[in-house]
């Protein structure tokens, strides 16, 4: 953080230490979409896919003899099966499971009513409105983890917030992992990009939670894309391998714009992403039963001026609606959607996309929403402002989806209307007085005054704002409390693999 | 005009006729969020208001003394009833109605499935990128007539879009509704301040589309609020005896920020809402049965800080939700939402919050959208950029709303898996090229180009965009036909009135 100066700590303002950030257990009911047919025609095609078109499993002869000892009908790569079969594998995963987090307050339930939110991964540049646009470094990582381990809205840690990319790439998940595992005590995703990478990954958990609570509980998870359309490479089952072996989770997503890794139709597109999902899931049954499984879905559109890809669109809105109705009849977990733009700083469009977005990846039940904020330029760039801003907003799907509409007596206030009269106001009756304090949700990015206030407080947009809240919260963090022989041995595997390992950029 | 020199009409690029805009005819389901027992509650409270609590008509000794013929309990203004009779009159309002247009092309239905967006109304201030804030004037109302008229995701052109502060107040409505009625051939609505305004309106009306017409059709119609809580002003019953006796359309809307004209609950001031709005609409059916009305609604929260409205919030997102269901299940038609926000300028805040209140709106079944673009700064002010930007948005919903998911063969793109591999992509196939055009919905002003291109082409945030978007619009109007007689007839109207009334700016 050599670009601002910190003044040491005094905070008087906020505190460091974030409270516990209990994940959404939904009571608001799902939208349902689809009718009869639409879902006969959905799974109709989806089994098309699995028993006739098939999906390939590349690179990886261990996966290919799996499935044909288990009675797939292998061609080459390229794998079919019954769809009742695979729906049966499918249905071996848990309906929800629970992650652990080092700090028991922050585990989460994934799956059933249950929603959580995390952070976007995988951005290579990061933009903030005092740096601008520049490539990720550990730096940035860092301070996006402290950000997420603070933020109330923000259940779990995702796990690349940015790419450090002035770490080699053969080291620097051991690093992102120490980050996530020292400076947050969120439960946060592992390494997938290399077979070693991953086992690293599920080592230093082994580390955190020991192996005993691992074998009976998911304290970490992968989160690989397949290679739509219809190819596993084998990232996918190697991870699979390593993950589900040790009975953790794993995440399997199918990241498709529609036109160019799926058929230019939204119905195909998520027909094929289900498709994708459940074989992998139906794999990962076969190598371990039981192990937890979340059901990905990635879908977006295109400008037909450029081919590239548009978000918060009628059309992955749509996706999202559906696919969640698919999910739950599938009975998986669902990863869908998040906070989603293609614009390049944090304007009108990226809010009004990221709304959209969100607002139907949340009302479509998604129980895993990674990228639910810091997501700008089709998921190129973590925003630090974003990253505020996205979850000041999901503080407020979070109250609408864990209270939805309170109708107890003391909600329906008659004794209010008894101290009114016709033409007055409730401002000061004994209803207001005795629940005013927790009748709405209070954003800390909104500015609610009117113009005069706002234009002596300076006239600040949002993004003015959001870069004042989150320096303030990085002035005030406080590491959460970590027994100091745990760091140090999570210290001495990261300083052993890294002697280990050569320096290598790929 | 003054601000900008206009460059004679070349028009190479835009057309300014703008096309049919059909209105939302809605397949995607409503979204019900209330279950049994909600249901019970929140309408046993609607009833306990309407019989216990009551409602004031105030200073209009007509509409008490029809309350009293008609057998209502009636206690100085305070008007009780029993909750079915109630319910038996709101039942004879029509499920839904069509408002003839100017251009019968563009007339709309409003209620059932129908959906239906306008702009905002209200505003004494307008703001676009060139001009800053000030006070709305004539010039900017007819500009923001003109853009309403163009822009194909407007159906409904609304009424004071922006308060035009240079008329005096006694002389305005003229000057508004000889603008909608000449330089758009939108569906709009009347004036509703003074009984003789808005008979005026409905006589301006009789000039456009003759006795006979207006004697079977809904041409025009007001928008009324009541005096929350519990207090009908003399301007709804007048309006309501203007408008209604010539089977002409009402719009009657509580408007309640929870914990001042309402209760700090909001399922409490969702079932105030209802009852009052509700008493109205028997009001209206005792006038005149079968006259056409829209249930509203508009409710908001508070900021805790200051008191001050606070929009895009869980609150009024679950009231949209929750009032939607309500009034399908009295068979009314809806108006609530709208693209609403507390903030100053065309930032994320805005954009957040709009969309949120908008998703919900339309997901709600909202048949009738007043605001849905260009609000800002909680409905004191009229955006220009901000209306083109929310209208760009409308075009998404518009699409989500009208085609839902389609599962059709052709959606389902068999024919392109037999042309695609896996792991390749559907960019040239034959599905592909078949349907690319059509696909995705297409925004004008969201910027999904890539970094390099975003900053080659300026770096500009949508607002710019937004700006060059409207003020292009506005150089390439031009009128829709009107009959010169007609036109002579109409300003022949205006031109008497103003010589009978005196000027008055109150």
């Amino acid at each position: 953080m050599a670009r601002r100066s910190r003044p040491t700590r005094t905070r008087t303002t906020t505190s460091g230490a974030s409270p516990a950030s209990p994940h959404i257990r939904r009571v608001l009911p799902v939208f349902d979409v689809l009718d009869e047919d639409q879902i006969e025609k959905l799974e109709a095609q989806v089994d098309w896919i699995l028993q006739d078109v098939g999906i390939a499993f590349r690179d990886d002869p261990e996966a290919i003899a799996l499935w044909s000892r288990e009675g797939a009908q292998v061609e080459g790569d390229i794998v079919r099966a019954p769809a009742d079969w695979i729906r049966a594998l499918c249905a071996k995963a848990p309906r929800q499971f629970t992650q652990l987090a080092r700090n028991p307050d922050r585990s989460v339930i994934i799956g059933g009513v249950h929603q959580v939110f995390a952070p976007i991964y995988g951005a290579p540049f990061v933009r903030d409105l005092e740096g601008g646009r520049r490539y990720g470094d550990m730096a940035a990582f860092r301070d996006l983890v402290r950000l997420t381990y603070m933020h109330p809205n923000l259940h779990h840690g995702g796990f690349v917030t940015c790419e450090p990319c002035d770490v080699p790439v053969s080291k620097r998940h051991l690093d992102m992992l120490l980050a996530h595992m020292t400076m947050s005590d969120k439960p946060h995703l592992g390494a997938i990009t290399e077979m070693s990478r991953a086992q690293d990954s599920v080592d230093m958990a082994e580390i955190v939670f020991g192996a005993d609570v691992m074998e009976q509980n998911c304290v970490i998870m992968g989160n690989v894309n397949t290679n739509s359309p219809l190819l596993v490479d084998k990232v996918v089952t190697e991870a699979i391998r390593v993950y589900c072996r040790r009975n953790q989770g794993i995440v399997v997503v199918p990241f498709i714009l529609s036109g160019a890794m799926g058929p230019v139709s939204t119905a195909a597109s998520v027909a094929q992403a289900m498709a994708e999902a459940m074989m992998v899931c139906a794999y990962a049954q076969l190598v371990r039963p039981g192990a937890p499984f979340v059901l990905g879905n990635f879908l977006s559109s295109m400008s037909l001026k450029s081919g590239a890809p548009t978000f918060g669109m009628p059309e992955p809105v749509m996706s999202n609606y559906a696919i969640g109705q698919l999910a739950r009849r599938a009975g998986l977990p669902l990863r869908c959607g998040g906070s989603l733009t293609a614009s390049k700083i944090e304007d009108a469009q990226a809010a009004y996309e990221s709304a959209d977005s969100m607002h139907s990846t949340m009302l479509a039940g998604a129980n895993f929403v990674l990228h639910a904020a810091g997501w700008l330029e089709g998921g190129l760039c973590t925003g630090f402002e974003k990253l505020v801003m996205d979850a000041d907003r999901l503080g407020g799907y979070q109250k609408l989806l864990s209270q939805g509409l309170d109708v107890s007596d003391e909600a329906m206030a008659r004794d209010a209307y008894a101290e009114v009269v016709p033409g007055g106001h409730f401002l000061g009756c004994g209803h207001t007085m005795r629940n005013y304090q927790t009748a709405f949700y209070e954003p800390k990015l909104s500015d609610s005054e009117n113009v005069e206030s706002w234009e002596e407080a300076g006239s600040k947009d949002m993004r003015a704002r959001a870069y004042e809240r989150w320096t303030g919260m990085l002035e005030s963090y406080e590491a959460p409390p970590i027994d100091p022989g745990l760091r140090e041995a999570l210290e001495a595997f990261v300083a052993r693999r890294k002697e280990e390992l050569p320096d290598a950029w790929y």
